[in-house]
């Protein structure tokens, strides 16, 4: 166990819910409901004056009447009710408070602000540590404590802060429908106390995470910021999305979780400098946290590409080649091979290799992964499962299996990064069920069930390995 | 009818299908199966020596053998068969051709290029009219004509001429998928006789096709081309998606349609010069076949962004903002408005509009809507279906679903285009029937089904968004 302060918050021994509720459309209903549906091992307080019980458990009408020590409290009280909880919670030797209420600063009132500096003081004069305000809190899956339903119980290396509790929540499922585990997830809105540096320099000494990610709107304090995240990034992988980029973003933090955004370019550059990896989007953030999380150090930029027919060959190489890969020719010594072995095509084959050229010969996707692994000329692979055939039923599925087979065995055999792009479709509810799209979302289960990075689209592939790239080499 | 070569071409009485089998895996197979399953009600003559009967109906040894005449054949024979099967054609009177069967010039062997040329002079002499070699062919929904399963069987007003068969295939699933129907669809390989401006010409003067989507990968006649590009898109929106962008794409073209790409500048210079519109992949163009077929004309790039929780909604305005979109600030006189009817967040909410604000006050993302369609500042509307919500599945369903309905319903009293972005995930197997991600789904259907296009990400409906103000600029 670390030294860090968050050490102590992260690990508490009672959480009590202030503002629980019966009535499972309420925040108050679902915090407490998480801490029994994940399997939170301590004490847990429900604390509301208006029931008797709550989801079988006792409630307490005050922090003050809970019999027990109170290590933590989730406070979903409204803004006006804090200074008397927050006073219960002073008297009851209470460590840390997550206030999920909000309406504070973020408001652009200044009633509301002020409340919230009358908290602040409060806090810190009863030596309570406050996550948020305004935001949804912790998801610690070791713990068994989490914000949102349906996340999984598993505890992962992915450590995550971020200043939006949607974008937190967005971004856990993002993740981990794509086989990412997280060892602690922070949501902490207004950032009032604990900060985006506390979280950084926690996630960077915390042996469970092995990389970094973050969303954050405004830092508090630039200077600490840059030098934690200098400190972070040197140890492991951080991957930063920033929203408040342009006047509009600017605008719209401001009036979300009261950051104040400075200059994009100053950000990117401090960034870059740092040595950490900015990101777009939740999505590209997904595609990055998906790639270090499956993927050994990128060597270098040559990369091959397999799998996928005709059009989405050519295409692949434009892409791979405008996010900065290098899509080499097929070197000289793979045709010999290939023409060794009587292969029909060796001639014709590129690379990418186009499969819908194979026709008869006996060579498969996973053979010429196999000789792009062994080619010293070659640093990254990409593989292709693609929807685009013209076969029936029974033929594609038969396809999409033996290239999901194949891809899966070379992982087990090869030593160089593979990345799969499995195609997505917006789907609607009647294409729900269809064989044709099922049989890509098994892919995905499988694939990602073999620790192969998934991803939706060539173009994001192509750029999350590019990143990739920059980043080993600029730790060489 | 226009008079137009193509118009007989794609209205044959009669279709063979040389090299048809009772295989179901085989193309021979799906070529029959289609012209039934879609309903094709001219005369179907399955051609194969090998069988007495295919799918049902008499099979012929040969062309030649057929009783009744033969308007259109499609090929599915190997390379070396095409001389004798073309004979066949010109003694029946045949009038086009398309020829499924590859191998030729795209091989990069010689005698495979001389072979191709061999049958593009039997063609000319005999005045048969070829779409391919090497690819899928049609998919001609008003006349029971398809290349591949699951096409939607009813017609729509989108042509798209497609220089790769798989992604022809893939474009057809993407935006219909979307609500997008089509046409007319000719995948037409490598071009040796009819090609990309006979097909570009034809859908420029069809009326049947309000909306023209290509994908290329090199042209047999610059100058011709961009003759054609100019006029089509002086009377339609053109879409242009370029395969063979790079020197990898480039030599990978010339291994899957015999294509020479010339220089990428010159030709996105040419491509904007006429007037089309460039899309970068296929996900991109379907944004933008989607957009033109939904929306109405955008008159400007200011644009209002409602539906979203904070994070998201700052996201928004920075992805809206990098598509070159104006985010305007929240108008005084919805303000004023907002604060008139007692909303209690009049101070506070802004553009985006921050959903996850709203708390109790009675005030929805459609009656943002509504205030944004009658307020002249706002060119353009952007809602927000997200899965970022912290509640369970009664709120959470409740919340989806009562957003659809009122995009819905403000979609009949608005007059303003409005685009709807409803998030996506990467599912697996085992998540494929949970009620979050369905919820999704059910989204989608019920938006398409009202005309209103979706899309998978802001970015995405940002830039296509931007495409439209550029492209309704240029045309003033």
């Amino acid at each position: 166990m670390s030294t860090h302060p968050l050490e102590e918050i992260l690990h508490p021994q009672s959480i009590a819910v202030a503002g629980a509720s019966d009535n499972p459309g309420s925040s108050g209903y679902g915090f407490t409901y998480h801490l029994i549906e994940y399997g939170y091992r301590g004490k847990i307080y429900p604390v509301n004056p208006r029931y008797p019980e709550i989801l079988g458990m006792k409630a307490y009408p005050t922090i003050r009447d809970i019999p027990g020590p109170v290590d933590y409290v989730i406070s979903a009280v409204p803004a006006a009710a804090v200074p008397n909880m927050l006073a219960d919670c002073s008297q009851k030797g209470v460590k840390a408070v997550h206030l999920f209420t909000g309406r504070f600063s973020e408001t652009g009132r200044q009633d509301a602000a002020e409340l919230e500096q009358v908290i602040l003081k409060q806090a810190r004069k009863a030596g309570i540590r406050l996550i948020g305000p305004n935001c949804l809190g912790l998801y610690h899956p070791r713990e068994g404590i989490a914000f949102g339903y349906d996340f999984p119980k598993e505890p992962g290396a992915v450590g995550l802060a971020a200043q939006s509790g949607g974008g937190a929540l967005n971004f856990v499922y993002l993740a981990s429908l794509r086989g990412v585990r997280f060892s602690k997830v922070i949501s902490y809105g207004n950032a009032l106390d604990l900060n985006e540096c506390d979280f950084l320099d926690y996630f960077s000494q915390d042996a469970e995470t092995k990389l970094i990610v973050m969303y954050i709107e405004g830092v508090r304090d630039s200077k600490r910021f840059f030098a934690s995240l200098r400190q972070a990034a040197a140890t492991k992988p951080v991957i930063i999305l920033k929203g408040g980029r342009g006047q509009s973003g600017m605008r719209a933090a401001a009036s979300h979780t009261a950051a104040l955004a400075g200059s994009m370019k100053v950000w990117e550059s401090l960034v870059a400098q740092a040595g950490a990896i900015s990101a777009q989007d939740f999505d590209e953030m997904a595609d990055l946290a998906v790639s270090f999380y499956f993927l050994p150090p990128v060597q270098g930029p040559r990369v091959g590409v397999v799998g996928g027919g005709g059009g989405p060959s050519v295409l692949a190489a434009d892409q791979c080649e405008e996010a900065g890969l290098d899509v080499i020719p097929l070197p000289e010594e793979i045709r010999e091979e290939l023409k060794s072995q009587g292969i029909s095509i060796w001639d014709w084959v590129g690379n990418p290799a186009d499969s819908s050229i194979a026709g008869e010969a006996s060579f498969s996707a996973g053979d010429m992964l196999r000789m792009m692994d062994r080619n010293q000329n070659f640093d990254i692979l990409i593989g292709i499962i693609g929807e685009g055939s013209p076969g029936g039923k029974e033929s594609i599925i038969a396809r999409r299996k033996g290239d999901v087979k194949s891809f899966i065995k070379v992982k087990k055999e090869i030593s160089k990064p593979l990345l799969v792009m499995v195609e997505e479709k917006s789907l609607g509810i009647k294409n729900h069920n269809h064989w044709r799209w099922r049989v890509m979302s098994e892919a995905r289960t499988k694939l990602i069930a073999a620790n192969i990075p998934v991803y939706p689209t060539m173009a994001r592939a192509a750029r999350a390995a590019r990143k990739l790239v920059e980043y080993y080499r600029r730790r060489k």
